[in-house]
């Protein structure tokens, strides 16, 4: 249990870290689009001068992209050491008009702050921020080593953090990686996420004609890079949505039973599902409930496609090419390379005659199994309970985090994935927000952990 | 044989008869864009005045959308008719860059002039209307009566010309309808064509979740659009392009032996096809030839997919839509209204589980079969023979002109697609084109035309 003092100190101060959260909100550190360079090198130094003023030592490095915020506190050998992860970047505010209030000037209503970056990822990095300046300001001893690790192109797909962790491991060096980056079960139930889905994303891309042929003048005469494409598509799944990929399922983990009982015991059912995506009804390979497909089943999943006309009416044209964006998500222990490589083969072996046809690998993300029996899953536990008030769940996520796999690979440490958003706070959409009770409760639960831990 | 009067006055006017169509030409009839509707209207005009000029009684129709122009020249009972179908609004000249000179002012370049319009149809139309004058200002006595309609919406899908015929049919009464929309077999072979394809075009629209879902977070729990629509697409056709709509072939004629044949010595290569279109291969079903394929056999095209993300690089998304456009070439005796409601049924009842699939029928159009041997198909070969100096052959075309059903329902006499242009004219292209040689030799066609069907 952490500090009496130090609790007390998040609570006293809840309002004062509420401003200060806004004034990290309004800077619009969009790190995919380049007019806002500078304010996401703002966002970067507003990170910085904090830890700085927390005593910490900071370095930003600069590996070409956005600049990318490491620091540490004084490094004891006999403390135990939790290294915190987050970015600092936020995504593109487009459709901007479906937006009720401007993304970049944060309202506060009912207890909730609405603003592009509340939830993902600036509120959650600032709760552990400001779970360390309550341990600082109040003069009580760490029981842990901090370090932070705060990149600016998680919502670009830059390559500074992956570059630093390969080549920083030993000075990165911890007892478990903190990532606030997954969401809470839901509004009454905090969680803690043990296994990631990984990505094999491909495109297809089928040529035909050298350009868009008059389907009358040349109709029956050559092969349809539409249909031809539609023809390889349909043949990646059968009738209840199993991947067709030649040993797409060898590798797969299957669920092990208290993991099946602790889903159906959250009682997620096809109902909500449909409320929650407007869906006509749920679908997918029998066997499994739906949230164990949604969790621990690997999935392929048509992303786009573009081929021919697309515009209003008629247009009698038989398309030059046609391309599909396809994205597998994989499961423990699949491996990425391996089913992209699968994915390939089986996609040249079938592609019709009187085509040329392209696979492409875009990019891969290894998924991720965190053992859920350890001291620091317990610890983790312990401090979700004590700062939520509620017993924490294990929950998995069907989505991806590629850089959770490096820093598995590269510091041999579990990493505790602690969400303290709602999967309902608008993360990439309009109208994005962030609970303050969480945003306090999240900041409370980071300084438990941080005594938890060192036990 | 006409008039040696009346092909020497065409000889002697050729010059000033293509400084003419220049002048038509240089009107921007755009009919599909609205911005282009006085032009269009002066189009009429230019039109309507020449045809007032040469003593016809000419009427321009306004029935909601372009003028339609219907003329004639007395019309003495014991002559033969002819009337002689043509549009004067062209197409959109997008994309502008690619053209070599502007599309509204002519170029004249080798005897070729260049400019939209040009082929399809000013030119055409223009070769009716100077082998009528070349009789008028020769003093020359018609052999038939002769009848002009002439629409403005072609290009824009308009509905005027099927009114007017339906509601004028006894007016409109003729031996032949003259319809130059088409083109020579090539170069140095001119053709009648005697069977056009019919269309049924369809959009299939796959409905799943109420907006696109993070494909990580809701993977393998509802039916992808996109993939639903591939699995739909890849069902209408079989590996060698056969179309799998149950009842499809079922009224389709066979070709005759002599129209094999007739086909076979044109001499069309697979080499020439892959030249034509840059596509890899020739494809299609077994047991016919290449140009057999492209011009008796029905076919089913993708026009058009698009689903989800079509921009570069990856999106993770379950589209929440997909939508395919598909057009099947229909053939002689095919109704369209028959497939399309085929098509509708066959899709619904392989619609995937777990979407909701809209099949419509967007618009149809009856294929065209004009019996090779008759008086006025006999007089349409002789004129070409002599009019272009080179044996004619029997065509048949793969795309559809829909009005062409329409005047058979209508006015129940034979249809002569007597085209004077070229498949390489550019027509719908950049750089539209049209051979000064084929201009004159298609007005001295026409007015030998005049003379031979009243044999």
């Amino acid at each position: 249990m952490a500090s009496e003092k130090v609790l007390a100190y998040l609570d006293s101060h809840q309002q004062e870290h509420v401003a200060q959260l806004c004034d990290f909100l309004r800077i619009p550190s969009i790190s995919s689009q380049s007019e806002y360079a500078d304010d996401t090198r703002r966002a970067a130094a507003f990170v910085a001068d904090e830890l700085k003023e927390l005593g910490l030592k900071v370095e930003i490095a600069d590996l070409g992209g956005h600049p990318l915020i490491y620091a540490e506190t004084e490094i004891r050998p006999d403390r135990k050491t939790l290294l915190f992860y987050g970015h600092y970047d936020v995504q593109p505010v487009d459709p901007l008009d479906l937006w009720d209030s401007p993304p970049f000037e944060p309202v506060i209503k009912d207890e909730i702050v609405y603003a592009r970056g509340a939830c993902d990822d600036k509120g959650q990095v600032y709760t552990h921020i400001k779970a360390l300046e309550a341990y600082i300001r109040e003069g009580v001893e760490l029981p842990v080593n901090v370090k932070f690790i705060i990149e600016g192109e998680e919502e670009a797909g830059g390559e500074s953090v992956y570059t630093y962790t390969e080549q920083n491991a030993e000075k990165m060096a911890c007892d478990a990686i903190v990532v606030s980056d997954t969401a809470l079960y839901n509004e009454t139930t905090p969680g803690i996420c043990y296994s990631l889905k990984g990505l094999a994303y491909m495109e297809i891309r089928v040529f035909g004609p050298g350009m868009d042929l008059h389907s009358g003048s040349y109709g029956g005469t050559v092969q349809n890079p539409g249909n031809a494409l539609a023809e390889i598509v349909a043949a990646l799944k059968d009738k209840e949505g199993r991947c067709l990929v030649p040993g797409f399922y060898d590798d797969v983990l299957e669920l092990e039973q208290d993991e099946r009982d602790g889903f159906a015991e959250l009682g997620y059912t096809d109902e909500i599902l449909k409320k929650e995506t407007g869906a006509p009804a749920a679908f997918g390979e029998s066997g499994f409930t739906t949230l164990e497909r949604m969790w621990a089943r690997p999935t392929c999943d048509v992303n786009g496609l573009v081929s021919g006309y697309g515009g209003e009416g008629a247009k009698t044209i038989i398309p030059a090419t046609a391309t599909a964006k396809v994205s597998m998500r994989l499961v423990p222990d699949q491996n990425a390379e391996t089913i992209a490589k699968a994915f390939q083969d089986y996609v040249m072996k079938i592609a019709p005659a009187g085509v040329k046809v392209e696979v492409e690998n875009l990019h891969n993300a290894a998924p991720v199994l965190v053992p859920r029996k350890s001291d620091m899953m317990r610890a983790g536990m312990r401090s979700l309970e004590i700062g939520f008030g509620a017993k924490p769940v294990f929950i998995r996520e069907g989505g991806s985090i590629p850089i959770v796999g490096t820093f598995q690979d590269c510091l041999k440490a579990p990493v505790l994935l602690l969400g303290y958003g709602l999967s309902t706070d608008n993360i990439h959409s309009p109208n994005e927000k962030f609970h303050l009770q969480n945003f306090w409760r999240g900041a409370r639960t980071s300084a438990i952990l941080m005594a938890e831990a060192a036990k």
